[in-house]
């Protein structure tokens, strides 16, 4: 099995209800620093995974939309708590989407998985993956 | 899949007995950056797969009772090469002991899994994964 | 001249004001990694620089006072634009008030400088140094 | 499961073929930072995955095959993109070879798996894992 | 005093002239993971050492002049060692003239030095350091 | 000013003698990343710092001194505490003797400077830095 990542990041604010949360129930924030990685079973006949500048470019243009902002603020996350590993989800899913919709390429159809870690900081991250 | 890593490090002394180890039969130590990985299919009803504090906590009570020995000294490793992959293991299935006692909180009873890695330096490290 | 250093890290919401920030006028958060450096021509009596433990210990507790907080909210930051840089001078010289003092020890007092940086994502750090 | 990992780096000239490299399809280079992940179900007689000098020499033996090189001149990739996904293949499929003629030692023959993965820089690397 | 760093990189292919080189002499390449600092003694009326986002940008620009090349081929570097050390000279200077020609904007003429490091791999990075 | 950084690690055993110490002052050890760092204001004939594998070797030959060793035992730290900073000192001071010695080759002797450093986790570090 092969896999590429490539690593952008993004800068929120946001905080969470439910006592487990502590401190962080208060309006805070947070870089994730996003590992993406594309899995396949065999390389495309250019001999990669995944055209790896898109793919960069594709991840960019889905961390746009939640960088810079207050998630709490955000009508997609009313009512839940945009926790490391509930965005790896977000990330990977629209990531998913946006793969099936054929805007990694064509070759990127032989893509059969993908993973996405979310670091929160030097000693806590967490990981999302799933199927294509 | 959803997973969170927590990090942490201790310091320790030992030795190993066997040819294969060259120098490092002779009484040396090493730091390991530890990084406990917990794995669960579906996030809790807080939306996180554990309470990362709880994590964080009962990782470094795990490692308390490694760190600043001489694990030569320990009754508990004699007879035992505390290799790198082994010290995971030992620190893995402490950590699993844990949550099975309901230690890490009750919805941690969702995990499925975990995964130690310790990191003796920048060119070399070992990890140990299984089931809950 | 010897240093030594240590790491701790804040997660905290904020704003800046000024059309160079671009979108980072909204309310975001960052996730900052801190390094505090402490300078000094010779050891201590006891050969060391300082109690490192000590310092980690008065590093986070000055950290606490920051983190898990929207730093346009605090009083004590009205009116400024609390950027890497910036936070990295406020960080730096409660540290130098604490180690003044004598927080720190009393061996401390022959740090004769510091160093804090602040690094807001794999792509981007500040530092701020200042005497003792 | 148990795995050790050991990192090592080459450095070589390429060029690709195909539009989707954009500027790439020039004679440029690229540092690889290597790590190679071997693994096995249980440790051996000695209490370890493998003999981790061993490895780290055998790893630094391939990679001597292939740094300080410029790919476009070796017949071995002749009409083959020396993508990163690629070489992580060579590498491995090289050190499975290696593993199967004994030259890790006969402790290793308990091996089920490696993975390598190659960081071609701070933000994008890949890997290719196979059985052994 | 104030710094701000920002991190970028290169892919280039290069060879070397002498014997000091040893098999570097052969036509190879490498990943520079290119950190550039500016200094300033007092932050600038938006509280900040220099726009960030632009610092960045012009950083990009100027690798981009070097980046998916050989440079053996660039009439610029005939007759030098393009090594470590004498690129992190070269993209310092164009830094510096880039910055005396206002292109970091009006406030970046309170800066006073810049200082640039390349990282060859992950055991090996060089450094220049000059005034503005 | 020029500067090239070169990094090895030793694993050791010691312990520290002083109430500051904590649990420390019982036997235990550690894994050290030792960055050395040599400077000098122009580049040499062959366009750079310093020969870097030569550097490299070196540092490396004077680590194996040190290296899978109870430094307790070690007759020239009696009486001494092996603290981070003071074995900064120590690799420092060898290696500028070996530089002063002309080990590093002829044009080794334009340095002026180098600086070590010795990380002993991912939150503590220790730098050494004088003349030549």
């Amino acid at each position: 099995m092969f896999s590429v990542t490539v690593r952008d990041h993004i800068m929120i604010a946001h905080s969470f209800r439910g006592e487990v949360f502590g401190p962080a129930q208060r309006l805070h924030g947070a870089t994730y620093i996003v590992d993406a990685t594309l899995r396949r079973p065999d390389l495309d006949a250019d001999g990669i995974v995944v055209d790896i500048g898109r793919a960069a470019e594709e991840l960019h243009r889905i961390l746009a939309q939640l960088s810079y902002r207050n998630l709490d603020d955000e009508p997609e996350f009313a009512g839940v708590n945009t926790s490391t590993e509930m965005l790896a989800k977000v990330i990977a899913d629209r990531m998913a989407d946006r793969i099936q919709a054929g805007e990694f390429g064509a070759a990127a159809r032989g893509l059969v998985g993908l993973c996405v870690t979310l670091h929160e900081s030097h000693v806590a991250w967490a990981t999302y993956e799933r199927p294509l």
